[in-house]
């Protein structure tokens, strides 16, 4: 178990009770994540996009275009708000207003860094593609020259950041206890099918 | 098919040929969806969340504490950036470079309205339930007051937005066809299993 320090930005307000900051839980849903939502300010307006994520030891890794306005925001120093989201479970209240869902999800304040050591970005993108199948990256025929530099890698230090956690069944009135109105957690889970091949 | 009229901030820059305007189409992906995330932006800073949504004809809405710092920028106008990505498969080409995964993605660009209307803010929570388990509104115990007043309900209009899908296999390197390395596309699909009862 290892504390993250909280930050301002990263002290969970709502649902203080299911905020975690300990930092191998932290990597355990970066691990499992597919998808990420990254997010930077230009000229004021918020702008959001998913793409994929992994991580190197204290480090979440992004990849893009240079050409991405968003990335371009990155590497002019904006500091990027990254969220995870694992959606575990349908959580069934016998009130409506109880409803709620079982989740996993991450918060990462962050200043991005190029990865411009070809050896350092060479490492990253295989590393990003043994988190999506293990071993890929030694059975796929490697990177050219062309295709190294058409993608740009990002590094962002997993400092100022916060997880929340909610896992059970639902919270209920006392009183709606005895309704009979059925309750409980319908689990959600992702599922990787059989290769189609090509 | 009703075209969506493209914005300068909407317009697909990368991945052009992948882009879609289609306004039913984006509907359907903003209808499967369970997760969206929505981006804001206060004192030149983006702050993004993963929240439920749902849609009612032209409207897309969302619900949170009215204490929310992020809930609160939308309040005072900010406009929000909200994305929705559904993973569809990983795709595995026979080069590194082409690896690749299917989606299904929707970006929205809106100012959040506060629904204010106690009989609309009733309905439109009612239709969250019923997006999660169709028939739920009417089988849970109603919210209270104490409950309605728990929660704020923003609409944020279906009109600056787009969207992208991939599907198939991978696109490859006319040289790299012949290499005996697998390819093809593994499905992925999330499944909601039984209910455990409370």
């Amino acid at each position: 178990m290892s504390e993250i320090k909280v930050t301002e930005r990263t002290r969970v307000k709502r649902g203080r009770k299911i905020a975690n900051y300990d930092r191998d839980t932290i990597y355990s849903i970066l691990d499992e994540a597919w998808v990420c939502n990254i997010g930077v300010s230009r000229d004021g307006q918020a702008m959001v996009q998913p793409t994929s994520h992994w991580r190197i030891g204290n480090e979440l890794f992004l990849h893009g275009s240079v050409k991405n306005g968003l990335f371009q925001q990155v590497m002019k120093g904006e500091t990027a708000c990254i969220t995870l989201f694992l959606l575990d479970g349908l959580v069934f209240a016998r009130s409506a207003y109880h409803h709620s869902v079982n989740f996993r999800s991450v918060v990462v304040y962050a200043k991005g860094r190029l990865v411009e050591d070809p050896q350092e970005k060479r490492q990253a993108l295989d590393a990003m593609l043994d988190k999506y199948s293990p071993g890929r990256s030694a059975e796929a025929r490697p990177p050219n020259n062309i295709e190294m530099k058409a993608t740009a890698v990002f590094a962002f230090p997993i400092e100022e950041v916060s997880a929340k956690i909610r896992v059970g069944g639902p919270n209920e009135e006392p009183e709606d206890m005895a309704l009979d109105i059925w309750a409980g957690v319908k689990p959600v889970v992702s599922v990787v099918g059989e290769l189609i091949p090509d």
